[in-house]
């Protein structure tokens, strides 16, 4: 059994990860630390924990006299790198669920996120937990940067289009909408039901973080120098990201070959797969850990048009995680996660 | 021209006041007064009045120097009474919108709301705003205590069959659900987007404060002393109410008498009607300021199953004030009132 | 391995079965037939199926020849009874999630769906899929019919405080609501999005065929003659049941009385639980197997306000038909099953 | 008083107009004509107009024999080009909501919707109604071709940023994003609750017959010879579309120059207007008649981001109408028309 904490368990991922975890064959769940509600029940903040097996929420401090075999960092940006250096000392494992080691430039964060890096060696040691391209290097890591959601969403569609050429590495834009679950678990007006529900608009329409993460991942995937125009969306439900994304075709590229390209990149993979005659849609995947990818030619203007859905509390985030986890303890990678969206 | 205020113009139904009445041409309003917003425009707050004429919220404190016929108070319990008696001295009339004038029983107020009542003598003179019953009363008050939202849907649906011998006075259950503009504008976890979308629950199953107002007003009304159980729940969306009634058919009612009796009592209301053939639904009343009722006999039970809809935010608050005001200034009780539910 | 059929594929409940069957680890699934859709890949249908293991919808009449241990027949009301007994006399078990062996008397059922019974040699036979009160007869039984989502909820409230006398048998009521999905699958203008969304009304209120299911096996269970009435109202959301329940107090019945009694009945069951301190809301139960019940004293008014709720397409539908199967195969009873809701 | 009669008032435009129109001060609704719902009551297919004064559905062909001024024309395409110029030579003059007379090229029409025009000559007449651009025309219009939702939203975005060459004709990203009214009243299992409520996707990527329109009627106003791309999506909600629109800055176009010229096109128009400092939301715009507009500049990839909002109930199809309506006799644009959204 992998010994397993989660520190930061009273956000959205952090339950996740539990509600996951609690039915993993190969995992036993330490401790759950959440600096917010230390003595409480999972179940009083979570009512789908309520009759779960009790567990009273730890101080974070707690963790490091645990015997531990694996930590999830659930905590939000610049907080992750204060904690993340003591953990790895300790002689634990951990996979991060916020921004802070995803990047292979510090300064590219430090110039996104307004803070200075305070852990660049671990940094540098960090492996970007996407299985689809990363698969060995996370088998051994110490350390494991998890993606964004909708980067995830991104860098499956676009990078093996991009690596073969197929459409032109200039004007990418990548339109994107989400359920509210991303924005976290907060007391917000603009979050609030009446605002939001029946609503739908744009936010940080030029400069949201994950651009950049999209940005540096695909460039040094593809070996092609990307900047994108990003523009996420804020839909009225809870769970779910699909991205439009368009993108110039190249000169030669036709739909065989796209489909061809698309199909050889994942065909083997256990999440993420390309649709054939049909587009994604969130029902597809919201419940499962899929990332499903669609595609159009747009003859007429030159433009491919592609679609990459997931969920981003699964594949978006804790479920890739959790797959991340697999990997690297050398279970079979959809070892407690769903293949099968909910549906309804 | 009406010169009208409204105190309390960030909440929902401040907000909703402001615009029906922006809509209304027999009334200019002269000043809109918050505490938290002295100073921004409310289409700063309120999307939907961006392109609206322009008026910067003032301090409530500002109301005492203007020339005013009619304020609208809508502050929350315990506030209001501090404030109507001063607005009262200086010669205006009100419409408040707020718990405070609602009851003629001073200390079942006390009781319920946990508060002394600080306007006991302005309290006496309040004429309860359900045009209705009191159309007369409220052509000629200086102070109008505005119907909670809930109790306009039991009372209007309950009286007249009370009255008339129809149901029995014991044992009535009024099963509610509400839309969640209900309750207010706030920043609350337990109201966000991702904690109510897709829920349903109840609040307050056995002592929310409208059970006090309905039993008062209906006992009051009908000349039975009528003890009720309330059971309010939550709805995932934003306006509406719908109420399950259930009370014991008197041994003689038949479908016909409880038909005649409603009919009698609303054929000639503006807004509130008995359905023939079809249930109240909340699309045939969001939008418009209807109270639309009907009902079933359950003759293996012996129960009258009653409904009543109506929008919260319309016939059970801003909608009823402006029907108010415009029984005080001798107007059609419709004038820029919708008629009409917007459906979709 | 139990190897199992699926007839009815193509409901809801049906691909619910199927989704759940996927991940068990003990059950192979054979086939799965719909008469409208013979030749079609479930995928298809229903997108979340698009990348599971490919399977081609056969025509119920190929499973006849097939090697099936056990057949759930998600069939409508009247369908399942003409099928059911050849599939018995061909050696398989069979669960049934129509209404067809639900009834202890075959004429109840006749009355209540206007429709005579074709099989009441089979259905006398038959056992009441609640696991709760009948674990020990479903082990053994060759037919199990799969009670009613409503009937689910209803009964596990109910039961234990009647059999206690902790409860009056008169003038029980049972206020319902339900998500979209207990309606089925279907074309159908009154369940297009446009006209369900921001909507919610009563439907059935006097005559909804559950009723009739909840007074025969609540009578039969509790031993009291039980006459309730039973009001369903349709919500904007596709999964989840929550049943308000009013009854009368017995005279000497204190809280702490009826919290042990449910304690007692439940406090060993795998998902049906007391919830202490807080009431049961769909979030709480959606995505999992689970029936919480939840309860408040109202003293002033001598009412016992009971909330039960559950998901339609799991405990009130496929959940425990695979609950059934596992005790019917003497595995856990939570294999495959979900304890903890998906939350959000 | 305005004579005026609505054929096909049974779809959601319809509806809507019949809503409008009730409250317009200046007309009498002679009749209301549907061919599936002849002798019914309208509330007996919309609840909304269950109190509302009573109007049975007449066949359209009794339209010939009544005195009226102006009919609107709500049919599907291809069914209203059959019905108009039998109107017209009545005498009557029409405001034709399919999208039968928006073209200037009956041949572009034919292409896209791969039927023959039946009205060629009447086509030639027809004035396109949109009241920005066309008012002059309108007023003295025999016959008004009213625009689509999408395309209605797109060209008040773009067209006088073109027109100043602030942005490149080339290369333009229209992505929209339209609640399920847009798409009709119909019993469909692709547009039933179950399947739309929590999911968000692409419908018609490449070849959406706005796109058609949307290019013919922005190149002519603009001058500019305009190929866009144009990707619809449904959103989980009944009315609103918002667009955000990609466009190459002009190598010269500065943040001012084009809030100037946004604000030179509609500062003094009634329902259309530039935000400053916030991007257009839908609760900003439903329920209202406006259509709000938004950018963002995008320096590191030089694009404009555009963003268009509008209810597509309200600009997109009735509201429009209605303001077309007012134009033509010499009425206030806005003369029962909402300027302020419902918001909640």
């Amino acid at each position: 059994m992998i010994r397993v904490s989660v520190l930061g368990a009273t956000g959205y991922t952090g339950a996740e990860l539990l509600r996951l975890l609690s039915a993993h064959s190969e995992v036993k769940v330490v401790s759950a630390a959440s600096q917010s509600f230390v003595g409480k029940e999972l179940g009083e903040i979570f009512s789908n924990f309520r009759q779960a097996e009790k567990m009273k929420l730890v101080n974070p401090e707690e963790l490091a006299g645990q015997t531990v075999d694996l930590v999830f960092v659930c905590l939000p940006s610049g907080k992750s790198m204060k904690v993340v250096p003591e953990l790895l000392s300790a002689g634990m494992r951990v996979i991060d669920l916020s921004p802070d080691f995803r990047y292979r430039s510090a300064s590219l964060y430090e110039d996104w996120y307004g803070i200075k890096h305070a852990a660049t060696k671990e940094n540098e040691d960090a492996v970007f937990g996407l299985p689809e391209f990363y698969a060995k290097e996370i088998q051994n890591a110490g350390l494991v940067g998890n993606p964004g959601c909708y980067t995830t969403a991104a860098i499956l569609a676009l990078t093996p289009l991009l690596k073969a050429g197929l459409i032109s590495e200039k004007g990418i834009i990548v339109d994107g909408a989400s359920g509210i679950t991303g924005a976290g678990r907060k007391a917000d007006l603009d979050h609030s039901f009446a605002e939001v529900w029946g609503n739908f608009k744009a936010y940080n329409p030029v400069r949201h973080r994950h651009t950049s993460e999209m940005e540096e991942e695909i460039s040094y995937l593809s070996g092609k120098q990307v900047t994108l125009q990003f523009t996420p969306h804020l839909l009225p439900l809870n769970r779910g990201i699909l991205e439009t994304i368009y993108a110039d075709l190249a000169p030669d590229a036709t739909e065989k070959a796209i489909a061809d390209c698309l199909h050889d990149a994942y065909d083997d993979a256990v999440f993420t797969h390309l649709l054939a005659g049909v587009l994604p849609d969130l029902k597809g995947v919201v419940g499962s850990n899929n990332c499903l990818i669609g595609f159009e030619m747009a003859e007429r203007t030159g433009k491919l048009v592609l679609f990459s859905a997931l969920d981003n509390l699964l594949k978006g985030a804790s479920g890739q995680a959790v797959q991340n986890m697999n990997i690297m303890y050398g279970l079979p990678q959809d070892m407690g996660l769903p293949l099968i969206a909910s549906y309804l």
